[in-house]
């Protein structure tokens, strides 16, 4: 049973919530329905204001064995934030403050419960930037250091990784300890840091982050180079990256979904021409270079056969093209019942298609692919209709399989959660995962922290 | 005892050194003299050729309980190296190749042992570029990784551990393991690959290497920015890179010890005003965008106080200047008997400066210091003169407080190895300490691996 009462005593009784109607929004993440864990019977929402609190609820929780499933913005897709056992959902919503932006070290350190949105603007206010920008504003800071999310502007700046240079973090054994700070070299140990980015919460709580910043971009430009074929506007990509162009984002899309998803919204999609489409963001110190770098990729993309090349420079008409890509997910969310989040290498983007084209025969299905072309990260959709013809297993394993074939991973950007689990053995060694199993042994003796993503 | 027939049947009998004359290049780093361990009376130096060579040795060491000092290029400066209990110092020199450059995924797969110049040359014949440069070019790539090295051009790319895509390691306990691959997004459980960098040795050996390659430069150009005092020349420091301009280079040096350098190497330093001099490298990807960056820069160096600015365009200029810089360890190198390499935030230099300052004068010495400007990272000289006075110690513990007081560390690229371990204290908590003695213990039950370096 869950020690509601000693909870109450730890963060107040506002802050401790029961009642199964006033927890739904707990209960589930942005997990496609088709792959969402069911949660437990006896939850608990806990709300604690700071690291302290914190530690007293899972030194609690440890005396008392509860699992507790630490939680962000709910917006990861693996079903990591499920709670699947009876225990405690311990939300970081409180700890909302963005603590600094300092302008001398271009640093923000932030609480780990503030969103990407609000981090965002924090630091447009002091005329930096926060590069990555994995998607869903709703991340919380902790969520995406945790997830180690990456997003469509991974291929020039990376991913989040890249950026934290200092953690709070409350183990799940209860001590409150710190990991780097405002530093840009730090090699004092074995880096633990580095070992809780992308732990994906089974290894301890994330509490405040210290995080690089950049200057600002002086010059955007997007463009949608639009081919005929899937492999044509694949192919241009690497082209692109070793003529010395490093564009933010690379994404390769497709014009039947982008109309459909531009209907969703009520917008309309501006490149006509063409069926496979890239959108490539440019982000320059200023106009010149964003002009110089257009040109080489307008160059580039007729050398490669592109039919159309459209070039979006005001603010109105990049946002139009960009908020369609970023409502590919939701136009298409009832129709899909998971979605996977293969990587492989960059060059090997369009074998990985071929495949998915040969996965689309075998089972007589067709396969919708958004993806970061120029990470080499795709997201194929998985369709309810899979499901209905019984393909549906079958389809996804084969999908991993050619991917791990390739020199890939069956996760780029989302992780393993608790839905990738199952098929993590198909890319991980038994020795590895044994090394993994005994770090979270380590760090959480009882296992209470989301035991059911525990990898072991 | 250390067993030498079954290491001959493992690697051969050309490949097992015992006579103590043969192998005195093996038993020293390239740590300063006043901290250098003192190696063992009983080591043999191994040559395997291939990881599964590696694996037998290490079988073999832990069913013995031998000690094994894995070896790179030798370059480290604490003395991780160093074989300071009897046993195998297994040296990686013969995985010396360079396995592929691959210009599509624009990744470079290297053998550990290969050096950091061959590693270069390889890239630069393909045309593409491999942007740290960690100091000695006799570093290799095993050790590099090993060490996270960091070196002079970290300001705009960051260190090694930014690079490292996939790793093959073979594990204390003989098994053979890989981590990534050509991939520039991978979440598939907990990060090992993460660990692994900068793990000095103590969790594994590897032995080949995937990295992340970047287009040629188009257009390079070095300045020297000279000032009269030390608080200007740092203090321009955040304002270059706060104004979007990100040099991969920002060197702090004193004119004194470039001169003293200079006539060491029979060469003529160029910048002969001011006292206190930044040499800033700028490479861009073609010659108007580095022009425009001089210009920038000029203008905030007149701002902040400059009394010169010296650019270096051609070649030959640039090489002097650099050549020079790189020689300033060398020409000191008998008068100095440890190098500091404690790192602060970036905008804390001017504050670390004048502790140093403090630190001179309460001991009545004058510590020379040269420094990544941009990273925060600085070597400051340690003399043989403040150990005949007797103070040594005691001015080395100041300087590494007054780091951390500023929210530093005691190092920053030249890692821990032995020669820090005593001080470590300062700078990790003990619950860390005992995550990462518990991470050893786990990944070496037996204690064989560098074990003077181990941590715990």
């Amino acid at each position: 049973m869950i020690n509601v009462d000693a909870l109450k005593r730890i963060v107040g009784n506002d802050w401790v919530v029961t009642a199964r109607d006033q927890i739904t929004g707990y209960l589930a993440d942005e997990t496609y329905l088709g792959v969402l864990p069911k949660p437990a019977d006896n939850v608990v929402v806990v709300k604690p204001a700071n690291p302290k609190e914190i530690s007293e609820i899972l030194k609690l929780a440890n005396k008392e064995k509860t699992p507790v499933y630490p939680r962000g913005g709910g917006t990861g897709l693996v079903g990591a934030a499920v709670p699947t056992r009876d225990g405690i959902v311990l939300s970081l919503e409180r700890l909302d403050k963005v603590i600094e932006v300092d302008k001398e070290n271009m640093m923000v350190v932030s609480e780990a419960g503030v969103t990407l949105e609000h981090l965002l603007k924090s630091v447009e206010n002091a005329d930096l930037l926060f590069p990555p920008h994995p998607g869903d504003e709703g991340a919380q800071v902790g969520g995406m250091i945790a997830c180690n999310a990456g997003g469509t502007r991974a291929v020039k700046y990376g991913v989040v990784r890249n950026y934290v240079k200092g953690l709070e973090v409350v183990l799940p054994t209860g001590e409150i300890v710190t990991m780097g700070g405002k530093l840009l070299k730090n090699n004092t140990g074995l880096d633990l840091m580095h070992l809780i980015i992308d732990s994906e919460g089974i290894l301890g709580i994330i509490t405040k982050a210290t995080m690089r910043l950049y200057p600002k971009f002086g010059a955007t430009a997007t463009l949608v180079v639009s081919f005929d074929d899937r492999r044509a506007a694949i192919g241009m990509v690497p082209k692109i990256l070793q003529a010395g162009v490093i564009p933010m984002a690379i994404e390769y899309t497709e014009k039947s979904l982008m109309e459909m998803t531009a209907k969703h919204v009520n917008m309309t999609w501006p490149a006509k021409q063409g069926t496979a489409q890239t959108i490539i963001i440019m982000a320059e110190s200023n106009e010149d270079q964003l002009y110089g770098m257009c040109e080489q990729i307008s160059s580039i993309a007729e050398k490669n056969g592109a039919v159309d090349v459209l070039m979006a420079e005001t603010s109105a008409e990049q946002t139009t093209i960009l908020k369609i890509r970023s409502e590919v997910g939701n136009a298409v969310k009832s129709k899909v019942c998971d979605a996977l989040d293969v990587t492989v290498p960059p060059a090997a983007i369009p074998d990985m298609l071929d495949a998915l084209d040969k996965v689309g025969e075998k089972y007589g299905i067709f396969i919708p692919v958004v993806g970061h072309a120029g990470d080499g990260n795709l997201h194929p959709n998985m369709m309810w209709e899979y499901e209905k013809k019984g393909v549906l297993k079958a389809a996804k394993h084969d999908i991993y399989e050619a991917a791990i074939k390739l020199g890939g991973v069956i996760s780029g950007e989302h992780g393993i959660g608790k839905t990738r689990l199952e098929v993590l053995p198909m890319n991980i060694d038994p020795k590895s995962r044994e090394l993994m199993c005994g770090i979270k042994k380590l760090f959480d003796p009882n296992g209470i922290l989301s035991p059911d993503s525990a990898i072991c």
